[in-house]
């Protein structure tokens, strides 16, 4: 199932039923999800570490190396749907209603071509 | 829009026109995203950091506790979705593909109820 | 050599030995070493992930993983001496002096057995 | 007090007593303190996000942002100090012998000028 048609609804019940096949629900407190969301995202910035900012655009073209960064992507969105579901959030609602609040926060005019105002 | 009928390709494309009007393609290097994901997964971790694992499933109770951390998980989101962009990864199939993967490697038999094998 | 006797700049000085016989001053940005410092200080939170606070404390009891803990510590050591090397930053002088603001900024009096203000 | 005559130990009973005479010791298992340092280590990690590895050589000559990298050294220092406390570990011994592994993990004659063998 690609981007254009699984919902983040689709995701959340993925993660659901994989945890409660596994009776993990015990353990997924939110203090836990979030250490292992940030075990996660230590992984997938350890692919980058060593290199500059422009070697590391060059990962789009390593098959290899782009899998296992893909993989490593999946890691940290599973602890983000589990912690979803642990807290009842909706998070497309959060996403876009924080992209709201960044689009006024940084304002184009302001922030163009800069990475800070 | 909520969960049930937004798809990834959605917020990937809300994300894409956020960076493209700012012009921030260019500080969008794989290894500069990691970088803030790792940052926003610990802004998230903060809010979890002197208390115990019950203590923190409380936080589904308190309204305000609650909307601060939907919007931190809002900001490691983001970077997600930036960074499936900027490699052109499609995520819906990288989550899915790698629940199947933890499915082969976590067996329900030898999982239920514990945390490892 | 013990604590009570090993000096920060006894620290530095391996470390940048270390790091010049092979070279690799060329690779220790502080950009890649606070990068480093963060995947190493993961590596470390992982030994603890899926626990409670109370039987995290009982490491202490058990030899072997005690080991493995003190060798994650050693390893964000090396990267902030490593970065205090680059840098050229007095590292007590630093932690002394932070000490000094920390004590200003959470007061005995308001603080005793208080996580927060 | 400067790195070349402060002891470890030194650091490590200034650190004790700051935390004994808040009573914070009942806050300071492994658990709770390795995440405290992985946040600041991400906290760290914010000052060079946006910039490339050369840029980030160069805050050595920029002596207000120098001294905040120095305050994040400092809380991330503060951290592994508390927690070679809570665990009663000697820092330096765990150091200079993780340094001796890696000499052996990292030999000169295949490692030097690259980040990897």
């Amino acid at each position: 199932m690609p981007d254009t048609t699984t919902t983040l609804a689709n995701l959340k019940d993925a993660m659901r039923r994989f945890v409660a096949e596994r009776d993990w629900e015990q353990f997924h407190s939110p203090k836990n999800l979030v250490m292992g969301l940030s075990v996660e995202a230590a992984e997938l910035m350890e692919h980058f570490l060593w290199i500059d900012n422009e070697v590391s655009r060059q990962v789009v073209q390593q098959p290899a190396a782009l899998g296992e960064v893909a993989d490593e992507m999946a890691d940290v969105a599973c602890y983000l749907l589990a912690l979803a579901n642990t807290l009842g959030i909706d998070l497309s609602d959060a996403i876009l209603g924080k992209l709201g609040k960044n689009a006024q926060k940084y304002p184009v005019e302001k922030c163009k071509g800069r990475y800070r105002i």
